[in-house]
């Protein structure tokens, strides 16, 4: 599987396929009949049915649970707009290979692999003020990278990022593909101080004036204001429709980087969960605007799909007991009163 | 550990044992030198820090996490206050002896035992519309057998219940202990019906009127207008708080059952955190007046610990990334500019 250009993306977001609503029914008639009032699973239940829409089969598996992790780099680091030096990016990613980051610790509790990609962090992306991020040659590599860490079989995939600079990159798509500017999308990321926060609203606003001319056309936004990671971000999401496998978005900027594929065509992200929202104030706003309602509201802002790896211990909940409990039948457990 | 008397328990509220500030603090000061931003784990941070705090130890355990769940049945329920007969909360005993409910399958894949006290389940509680649902005596006893259900060594416990007709008991606690009559605290429970809505109201306040002499004093309402599960819920919140036991509290039931020690002295939950905010309404409600946080918002409203079994997860993963992260230090990763 290879995006050649940007119409290629394009016509594969045309031509998805759907999910299985005859194998989401049955799994939903399945938790009508287990013990247990109808519907006092609450999410739990409706999570059941999606693993099994998008999976393709009734009774949906979560043997191999995937976690992939990209790293990039962002020119407009260099602005002065993250609370941290770029040089994180890398110690991070030798971090995750050491097993001393959070995504290790969540990924092993949850029961999931974890795969990290770094993308030429020695070459950190265009200064989006005055240039685009990527070419569209540099765009579709990255977009290449995500969808070949994507398995050709697993039951869940956890999408994650680092990269020091990435939650401007995430508001500036945010604010390109839906407006409001600046104003609407800056928050403190990492953690910046308020003349940070300020030097990063402005980055943003000009931004969006630089690339006035491809604010249309959303690919090519995420290509002029993203970042390698969140081009393969969304590769490995447009992948894993492809190959019947649902999706847990983590963070704002996980959540950003696939935003251009919902503005390409409303369906495209209907495999997919929003496995929290963030601390980050954009974070909400976005997700109210793609109409994904996050399964966790901890306070997390930490990225790497630190979120998401949480929100997999849901799903594991959510299988365990479609799987596991016993029917009205089976356990000799009266129904409501006046039902059959 | 036995308490003979009501007096007894308001006793043992005034002289409860304070968290471990200091272990708290260190566990803090731990989690400011984890490899990731301050604060950037959100509530998984403030988690780690209240196990600190009440298992007394700056690095908590979770090696043994324990679900108690209590039933018992309702003379209330003859009042047809339930969507479910009376004879479901046996039933549903035997399902979690054979392993068939949603909480056996949430306990195991929480990494918790589990264990079930069914009390006295053919001698329903009296009806609280004309006479008290237990005398001082009942109540106690069973009080006491939640004190008995507590590990004396347990780093977690998750209380939970199963009782046809408890959500009316609950409805009729909160509405005694904080005021505003049944159309503030009765909703659908198992899904009853709309007639079957206005007779649980009805009951809540003619419960009320009935019982008006007591309303003033928090243990004779529980004794009044709760259940034998809920008594033993209040029994193992308070002895786990003696024991230096953290708690999880689950859904609206659970809740309600300890909210009369709340009421005699502010403190008394400290050791407590609420798992879910069940879809039952009056549930959020009474949170928010207890000034509890709920970690999780699913639409849950099972009861069985269930939401709170979720909850031992998000612990695990508190756990999980306060042991196993590695420090700034240890990694080699630069810490925020400016900082030292």
């Amino acid at each position: 599987m290879h995006f050649a250009s940007l119409n290629d993306i394009r016509d594969a977001c045309r031509d998805l396929p759907p999910g299985d609503e005859a194998a989401a029914a049955a799994a939903a008639a399945r938790q009508a009949q287990l013990t247990k009032p109808p519907g006092s699973l609450g999410r739990l239940e409706e999570l059941a049915a999606f693993l099994a829409c998008w999976q393709r089969r009734p009774m949906p598996q979560l043997d191999r649970v995937h976690v992939a992790v990209f790293a990039g780099n962002h020119g407009v680091a260099a602005r002065g707009v993250s609370a941290f030096p770029a040089d994180v990016t890398a110690q991070m990613v030798a971090n995750f290979a050491a097993g001393g980051a959070a995504i290790n610790q969540l990924a092993r509790l949850a029961g999931a692999e974890l795969a990290v990609v770094p993308i030429a962090l020695d070459q950190p992306t265009g200064d989006f003020t005055r240039d685009a991020a990527m070419t569209t040659a540099d765009f579709l590599a990255a977009v290449d990278l995500g969808v070949q860490a994507v398995p050709a079989s697993c039951d869940l995939l956890a999408v994650g990022e680092m990269g020091i600079g990435n939650t401007t990159a995430a508001a500036a798509i945010a604010a390109a593909l839906y407006g409001g500017g600046a104003a609407r999308w800056v928050g403190r990321g990492t953690g910046i101080d308020e003349a940070g926060l300020a030097r990063k609203r402005d980055v943003v606003d000009a931004a969006l004036i630089r690339h006035t001319a491809v604010l249309s056309d959303p690919l090519s936004v995420a290509a002029a204001l993203g970042g390698r990671e969140l081009a393969a971000m969304l590769g490995a999401t447009l992948r894993a429709r492809q190959l019947g496998i649902p999706v847990l978005l983590d963070g704002f900027v996980g959540t950003a980087a696939v935003a251009p594929l919902a503005r390409l065509h409303a369906d495209t992200l209907a495999h997919c969960r929003a496995a929290h929202v963030s601390a980050e104030a954009a974070h909400r706003r976005l997700l109210d605007v793609l109409g994904l309602a996050p399964l966790l509201d901890l306070g997390m802002r930490l990225g790497e799909a630190s979120g998401a790896a949480v929100a997999i211990l849901v799903l594991r909940a959510a299988f365990a007991c479609h799987a596991g409990m016993a029917t009205f039948g089976e356990a000799g457990v009266s129904e409501r009163n006046g039902d059959p």
